[in-house]
């Protein structure tokens, strides 16, 4: 079945599915993320269909968030590395990790640890406000109508 | 097209996705997060088909997201409302919309702020180390097998 299209909806949310949403994105990108960049390492790795890889692919360069990089320019081949707009996806990524381990998962359970390299320790992560720096609590949060609002973005 | 199952795979992210990945859940999350509860209502908002729809709640409430709460028991009524599991699923959303909003509008162009309630800024999101409280940058992360892990979680 062919999903419908948000490319209409006045929505970053929506407009950032509309090019990672898709089954499978978001595990390349995590793969990505952990270093992968050659089609027969991310294929073997989730087990992927080639073809559904392919598409996958084609379509994070077409976005600009993988390009193609030639790694060995006299047999031609190339492969997939994140750009920048990609690497600013990490926050998605680690979030979501995150989720998954503290619901999904028991402690003795959880599949990988993050580590931050600076202080050393096996860690999580926080939202802190860009602008007085305090760890960010949904109840603090409210949304208003940014400079390009047409109106029907919040409900009544 | 049936879409594969990521139920097999020992990954955090992959089993969120299990849950959280299907084209129209994260929408219908953005809208239980803006405030919305009612069925017509995710409906009218999204402009989904209403199997579609009902599909996307059911597997909601049965993964333990979203409940449904009787907001009208004499007339059987019931809407959908995000649990604590879903709830803790915000950081997610928030992410998502700052990327879509940095690297996919203008800024004079994005349609929603975010208000930081308690120093008023309209600003977006670091992320903190629990551990230390710095700001994260990617480049100072590393991963390392977790306690469940099986071996195969990353690549060679």
């Amino acid at each position: 079945m062919r999903r419908a299209s948000f490319t209409d909806i006045n929505c970053s949310i929506a407009q950032a599915l509309e090019l990672i949403g898709e089954w499978w994105t978001i595990l390349i990108l995590r793969d990505a993320f952990f270093g992968v960049t050659r089609f027969d390492q991310f294929q073997q790795r989730l087990g992927i269909a080639r073809n559904v890889l392919t598409d996958r692919l084609n379509n994070l360069v077409d976005s600009g968030i993988m390009e193609r990089h030639a790694y060995d320019e006299s047999r031609g081949r190339t492969d997939y590395r994140l750009t920048k707009k990609g690497r600013a996806l990490w926050p998605v990524i680690v979030t979501l990790r995150q989720w998954g381990d503290e619901w999904l998962y028991e402690p003795e359970d959880r599949p990988l640890d993050i580590v931050h390299q600076t202080c050393e320790a096996h860690t999580g992560f926080d939202l802190a406000c860009r602008s007085c720096g305090d760890t960010i609590y949904l109840r603090d949060l409210t949304v208003a109508p940014g400079p390009g609002a047409r109106g029907d973005e919040l409900p009544n």
